[in-house]
């Protein structure tokens, strides 16, 4: 994912999620919201005493009760725990929604000594249907007596989180700056929609970092531009979209914020935990069977490039030939005309995996057989050059399926 | 198609489609162009002198030259002839194409005796592959040279700009003003993509009411705001769209112009014969099972109403919801959450065929029988009252299907 890792430092992957920084305590357990019995889907994320947090929530003007909750949580920059619920998203629910997502604030809070406005609280599940709140209030209250700090804690939280996603969510990073080691780890939930009606991803960020509340604020704002808000799998917008950073301070040190010579290390780490979820949130698309970096260069800026790639990753005439394995550059050519971004037609240069098939805007001549086997491989590079300027930018994107149609075809019921 | 139809206005439906106001010729020829022998693949239509002419064209800013032809042969608003080719769309294609298109509007005009200036030009079919010129230039001097104004030349003339499409789309209407019969006719070719790389949607109308230019262009555009910019297969839009008026003036009478008493009435012939085309041209949607008029009402303006209904008619989620007749009221507050229109989610009412699913921004509790019943129509109306305001706008769209996946997936060759 290019412009996602932080080339000029060296970040060496570590084990876990969101347990991965020192500092954090977790639980993941069965509320008994999902309809599979025994499936996880109440988690709390506990830092012990309130640290500097920030989010960045949902565009959509239909924001879900918790996306306010958390929003008026987080104006102090200060958290000490999220509680967040599978299952349910607690979304077009009204006032009573809103009423349980402050009770579900306040049961941490009470299990916890703190005051509800340092809790944080994310739904995401089924829309338009009242949480039954019994269950995810006994479930916040076990969860948080079952905190922990373990592999097997934090593996729990991670898929307390999951709706119909196929796999795990985790990542995590450390980077030595002048002999400290400051590791961030992170959970995610993406877009595995097998039961209609859902609202989508959730991503939680944890550092050991003692960064400040202004730093955490910068260093998610960077990061989740460059990584979540550059992936798509349908172009559909979820009314629950939540990405939360808590910084424990547990690597010791002073406090870092803005200007600090850590920083820069840091939001490089952070930045490569998110780019790493945010890439498992595509490869586990609906009905996806694979992952493309659709990566417009030559721009004449960086928005003009972010714009293009948008376009072109999110056409579905596009992402069915990813599907039938053609190298189809007219479609792209046409998702491109469509950005509204400058562009000479002239001067567009279009390649498929590594295959040259539109240069000056035309075609090139390239064996189609080659072609159909670079494209079967499940991750490949769309790259367009548009040859009018130095700006560049990667989307990235998966293929649209039958799978993709039957799971969102499906009838609820 | 409310919005789409003069209900102040007598309007009868005629026979026919382009040849239905008198004044016009047309052929259509099987010039080889199409891979299927014998399948016509040249049209000419032909208004017999310059008369006042109109277009409207894609802003795709990777247009095809044939839409730059055509765009600076209109510039004096005027235009005796249209020729056009379907099996090959000439777009990205260069100079060298850009050449090919004012060779085909010299070959016409060579026929004809005209200027080279009074031939629009279209092309519609696969993208990147040169014309093959041979053929395209004597199936132009065929169909110049076989011009007719029987019901057959106007079927012959709509199936030649046919690709993919599985039925002809021709439509007519008559209205009376003050003892003169205006009369509108016309012809379009949708998304029926079985081939990829297609550059898609043309639409030619004629009428024998004497506008002027300026009235023509007027008209057009007003037609065309509300009819075929308010449809939706895919979200995509071809780098060849054409949408053209020619006035032959053949009724007789004073020339029409901006201000015209019979003008409103002849408007809303024009708009009602493009509303039938754009509504044919989702009917025959890729893969569609079902036509889908989403309208959003009580909106602040319609610019809201519009931008609103759009983003919801092209929600794949939405659209597969359709397909698998789930009256999924939650994907549509998701889509409408995403539009960025004025929004109070505590007033939302979301209807599906008839079917209250949610009010005041919530769920409403109705039979998912008589749900999946109603979603089971081929033709249905999905509701979104936003309670704010006076403004409504519809825009037509169909569901995604496993046969949008095949015929846009399927490998080319």
């Amino acid at each position: 994912m290019s412009g996602m890792s932080g080339q000029v430092y060296d970040i060496s992957p570590a084990e876990g999620g969101v347990l991965a920084p020192a500092g954090f305590a977790a639980a993941g357990v069965a509320a008994g919201i999902k309809k599979r019995p025994g499936a996880r889907d109440v988690c709390v994320l506990d830092a012990g005493t309130p640290v500097p947090s920030a989010a960045v929530f949902t565009v959509n003007t239909m924001a879900a009760p918790p996306v306010e909750v958390s929003r008026a949580a987080l104006a102090d920059g200060l958290l000490r725990a999220w509680v967040i619920n599978a299952g349910n998203a607690n979304a077009c629910t009204g006032e009573p929604g809103l009423a349980d997502a402050r009770a579900m604030a306040a049961r941490a809070a009470a299990a916890f000594g703190c005051d509800p406005s340092d809790v944080g609280v994310a739904s995401t599940g089924v829309i338009g249907v009242p949480l039954p709140m019994d269950r995810a209030l006994a479930g916040i209250e076990d969860a948080a007596g079952a905190l922990g700090t373990s592999a097997e804690h934090d593996t729990a939280a991670a898929e307390a989180i999951m709706t119909t996603d196929t796999f795990v969510k985790q990542a995590a990073f450390a980077i030595e700056v002048d002999t400290t080691v400051y590791t961030v780890g992170g959970m995610a939930k993406g877009s595995g929609m097998i039961e209609p009606n859902m609202a989508t991803m959730l991503a939680f960020v944890t550092t050991d970092a003692p960064l400040t509340p202004g730093a955490c604020s910068a260093l998610l704002g960077t990061a989740v531009a460059s990584t979540f808000n550059r992936i798509t799998v349908d172009g559909d917008t979820s009314t629950n979209d939540t990405c939360a950073l808590m910084a424990s301070g547990a690597a010791g040190g002073e406090s870092i914020g803005p200007g600090h010579p850590h920083l820069p290390a840091i939001a490089a780490a952070i930045t490569r935990t998110c780019a790493e979820l945010a890439r498992m949130i595509v490869r586990d698309g609906e009905g996806a069977t694979k992952l493309v970096e659709v990566t417009v260069c030559g721009a004449a800026s960086e928005q003009d490039a972010e714009a293009a790639a948008r376009e072109i990753a999110n056409s579905p005439l596009f992402k069915t030939a990813l599907f039938g394995r053609d190298a189809n550059w007219g479609r792209v050519a046409m998702a491109l005309g469509n950005s509204g971004v400058a562009v000479d037609p002239s001067r567009v240069e279009i390649v498929f995996a590594g295959i040259t098939t539109c240069e000056g805007g035309t075609a090139v001549a390239f064996s189609e057989e080659e072609a159909a086997k670079a494209l079967a491989r499940d991750e490949l590079e769309v790259r367009v050059d548009l040859h009018l300027g130095p700006a560049e930018a990667t989307v990235l994107t998966c293929d649209l399926t039958y799978e993709y149609v039957r799971i969102n075809g499906e009838y609820r019921t």
